[in-house]
């Protein structure tokens, strides 16, 4: 391609709404364009990237046997209803209302349409496993967007779900995924983080997250440098660690009664310590939780019975609303992910103050363990943990905490003697230098984005949707089902923030645009002449190629090209002709070589370069 | 691919919910399955076909130079508020309001996002020309979406849009267009009618249509058998008749005044020949018609001080309600949207009776041409023609028409002596019988359904939308602009709806999901063997090969296969072995040749096959 026969609209400056690389970037490289808040164009040359970051995942889709599908982008809401997201999936989804009444979706994900479609065609175990997948637009109403496409509100995502008769069916179809996640993103250049769900632990796994590291990433990352362990920071474990004294030494259980202390004012950790002369380690802090939508039986909890159980269509019983204490070292934070996963509960919040002082008649900063009867108390490990005989360990001793009544603490509180948990549970934030679980080396972490996500989602969608197969005996049965996402832009985007320069974009070979650059110095005379020759010789070896045939001035041109990124640029110039520049934007070295040979060595540049990336 | 491996679900029965051939042979074969009212989703052998046909597209308008963008499918409704369309576009636009209040629109075509995208990188005469097109998702809400992705709500379009400094290139491009959209059909194995906008005129024409014939058409087709000349009946002229009396002769002047006729009851024209015994082609009959957004200027046209002019940010006065009177001859019938054309309104509608009366006095039936001072009336040319020199040439002579009263009938009625138009106008519905007026054939018509439409849009939206560039003096210019659209799901059933018989589809070689079936007869033993060696030649040939290894019986299988509409079968059965049975889709022939050389002449009918199509 000619540039003049293109559009690609490079910018010298950058852009001031654009913050990251990736974004600069594809903006300043004439990539893409903003049309509305989180809405982007793709220009010509960002198309061409995209397009094959597209075609690698489906590529690698194919391999492992998995059926492309097209689903509609506007759904029906009453599959959403039928799955019981219409409710949950909140603000995010976009629905509209058409002329005739009925509610659609932008869909922001495919579960309930696959699920559907699969439905209406599934009657025989012999059908399964169906692995079924789309490439296709979707829509999450982001509330600021930002960061170009990397957090858009309309992208483009591989959605793929599979329908299975057993769990070893799903699990060797999960492991082909994990599988094909791992050669897709190595061939698109990019350097992932697999993170499992369940502390590491491998094969039996239920979710894995491909992540990349990013200043700007929504997610924190914990990660071992010994053993490779990495978790998301919402799911992430720590090897248990001993409370200790004011002296350093490991707390020691008190026989002393408890005491009230009065200490109006004193109600962050801060203030304890200073007030206490303790060490936060030795306090047990107290926070009131309204969770949503929990899944625990609370039949015998504390307090349950004023809070609503419901079975709705989902045929599970619910609370659509209840309240938790929860207690942790004084040290420490709740991880509310966490704790929303151990609440079975599909979010938590904080509770407001009238709710705390309702739920443990205290206000937040005076709440304690001792005492509670409106709300089931759930105690973190950190605080003890719980034997599989019922009886418990308890870490943090002598400990203070909130007295149950405003400007009050206790002092000497033995936990297990003073108060026991509804459940104890692993709810505390992970950080860096917290100790790995599986070979006890201190964590970093990093902050990362989402590309990829493997789930075994089990039933959810299968039974709430009625989808039924018969088995070999003819009975009627539940498949499970997994589903496995990647989404495109935001793979680009991130293939552009590992693969640049303060010039510009270097492409990885398998996803440029375009693989070699020719740029006469001049446009005319002989070096019109032998950039013409060997763009037609590129040509015909099937290389894509951009010829810079503008009249700019070749620093315009350098600047450019570079700043495009093209894998393999080629300078013909006149004072070095019959010799030409070639070069790799990935290395400052150049050569010249005979005009002549120069296709032939671009060309072998490339193919070395992609079989590289696809080996 | 094998059957087993891939997802093909064939059904026995005709869908009930089907009534066109493509509808049912696309349920039936497998292609896709309905998700919700006018939304399908494509299952994996009916995608295959669909890439196809997009690619088939994107090749022919990349080979004119066209570029490739990828807009969102969700849009900001701004730019459609710029453009004027998010009021006139109407309830077929699905509208939706996202968490922040911003309003969005699912992209029912995409002129607006264009405009704006190119009014941001526009500064030099030197871009221009630009071509861009898409292949994306679009969303319209038709009130009852029917005969599957005929008539679909959401559903693919190829949509292009040129930017001009000249109308001489706008000319250029559209032709390109014009050719390019008569190869990408002939690839389809489409036969479509190409029909201009204007009355055939070659060259010159602002829009061509091309339709394929359809007994669910949405249009009506006049054509002509002799000269070729195509028209959509919204916009078909036809050569003028001479009106004769009841005796067959051509009508003559009166010099007898008006009078009156009492005659309650007689509304209709069939009334109106038994009561006068005369004709309906001397009758004029004059209806009142509501005229939306009309742009003519009707600041000297009889009542209009009442209708109210408007200049909203279109910048284009024009009156969002107003009136008139339509006379045309008895016999004929007023075709609405060539009346709405002459008006330049964006729709008209029959008045309701109380405006009727309000405007001409009378109730419909009795409306008359004389004596209107309440309305502009707009007289066809089948009664009179205006000269350029101001004077008229009447048709119809010493008519009969409404009295301008109830009950009554006017007799003697002289057009230009008894009245005189605002306005005279082609406003007839033309109809098979008619004449062609190129060559005064006699027209037939069909019914036919569109399937792609080029435009010359001219300054439209880069006038409302404010889009310049500096020409060659640096002064500032407005763009001319054209549009061409594809709709690619239309494409794929019509391909259906030309190229099937009872048992099935029979496809094009250039859009057949695959290429080549082979059909073992039982799916073990040496069938097994030597179907599997064909398999591998034909794979490694680079043909696109379906392999039947269903324990199926024979009947299923061939049944299938027909269905499926695979152009070229290789059935091995034991007792023709070591011959193979080699037979088309789209001939009764069969031949046997030996299974070694079954896939050899297998791939030499399929790049005949596709070198015919593409040739």
């Amino acid at each position: 391609m000619k540039i003049s026969e293109t559009m690609i609209p490079t910018l010298r400056e950058v852009p001031a709404e654009a913050v990251i690389a990736s974004h600069q970037l594809m903006l300043r490289a004439g990539l893409l364009r903003k049309l509305g808040n989180g809405l982007f164009v793709y220009l010509p040359f960002g198309l061409r990237a995209f397009r094959k970051v597209e075609n690698i995942i489906r590529e690698e889709m194919d391999n492992i046997g998995a059926l492309e599908f097209k689903q509609p982008v506007v759904v029906p809401g009453d599959i959403w209803k039928e799955s019981g997201r219409w409710e949950t999936m909140g603000a995010g989804m976009l629905k509209a209302v058409n002329r005739v009444d009925q509610e659609l979706v932008v869909s922001p994900t495919a579960e309930e349409a696959f699920t559907a479609t699969i439905r209406d065609e599934l009657s025989s175990y012999k059908q399964l496993p169906i692995v079924a997948y789309q490439i296709n637009t979707k829509y999450r109403d982001e509330i600021r967007p930002r960061y170009g496409v990397m957090r858009g509100r309309e992208f483009t995502m591989k959605d793929a779900y599979s329908f299975h008769t057993t769990q070893e069916s799903l699990d060797e179809t999960y492991e082909k995924f994990a599988k094909a996640y791992r050669r897709i993103f190595k061939r698109l250049g990019l350097t992932v983080i697999p993170v499992r769900a369940d502390s590491g632990a491998m094969g039996g796994s239920g979710s894995e997250e491909f992540m990349v590291e990013s200043v700007i990433g929504d997610d924190t990352l914990i990660l071992c440098p010994k053993c490779g362990y990495a978790a998301n920071t919402e799911k992430a474990a720590c090897a248990p660690d001993i409370a200790c004294d004011k002296d350093g030494k490991p707390q020691v259980a008190t026989t002393a009664s408890i005491e009230k202390v009065s200490c109006p004012g004193v109600e962050t950790i801060v203030q304890m310590e200073e007030f206490f002369k303790m060490p936060a380690q030795q306090f047990i802090k107290v926070l009131i939780y309204k969770a949503f939508n929990s899944e625990l039986d609370l039949t015998n909890a504390p307090g349950c019975k004023e809070f609503k159980c419901v079975t709705d269509e989902s045929g599970i019983p619910h609370y659509p609303e209840s309240f938790f204490a929860v207690a942790i070292r004084g040290d420490l934070d709740v991880n509310e992910a966490k704790l929303a996963a151990n609440l079975k509960a599909s979010e938590v919040e904080l509770a407001c103050e009238d709710d705390v002082i309702k739920y443990s008649g205290a206000p937040h900063g005076f709440v304690g363990p001792v005492g509670l009867t409106k709300v089931p108390l759930i105690v973190d490990e950190s605080v003890m943990t719980r034997n599989e005989d019922g009886t418990f360990v308890v870490h943090v001793h002598d400990a203070v905490t909130g007295g149950g009544i405003a400007d009050v603490d206790n002092i000497h509180v033995e936990p297990g003697r003073d108060f026991t948990p509804f459940m104890t549970a692993d709810v505390r934030t992970v950080v860096a230098g917290d100790k790995c679980p599986n070979c006890g080396a201190e964590f970093y972490s990093k902050k990362g984005n989402e590309l990829g996500h493997i789930f075994k989602l089990g039933y959810k969608y299968t039974k709430t949707m009625n989808v039924t197969y018969l088995d070999e005996n003819g009975k009627q049965q539940i498949p499970t089902m997994g589903c496995y996402g990647i989404g495109v832009d935001r793979a680009l985007a991130s293939i552009i923030e590992e693969h640049h320069d303060d010039n510009g974009i270097i492409w990885p070979m398998s996803v440029a645009p375009y693989q070699v650059a020719i740029v006469p110095v001049k446009y005319e005379g002989t070096m019109k002449v032998e950039a013409g020759k060997i763009y037609d010789a590129l040509q015909k070896a099937g290389i894509e190629t951009l010829l810079d045939d503008r009249s700019e001035r070749p620093g315009v041109k350098f600047k450019d090209i570079d700043l495009l990124g093209i894998p393999v640029r080629i300078v013909v110039g006149e004072k070095n002709l019959p010799n030409v520049e070639l070069k790799c934007r990935n290395s400052a070295d150049m050569q010249l070589v005979p005009a002549t040979e120069a296709a032939a060595k671009a060309a072998e540049i490339v193919k070395a370069e992609l079989a590289k990336l696809n080996g």
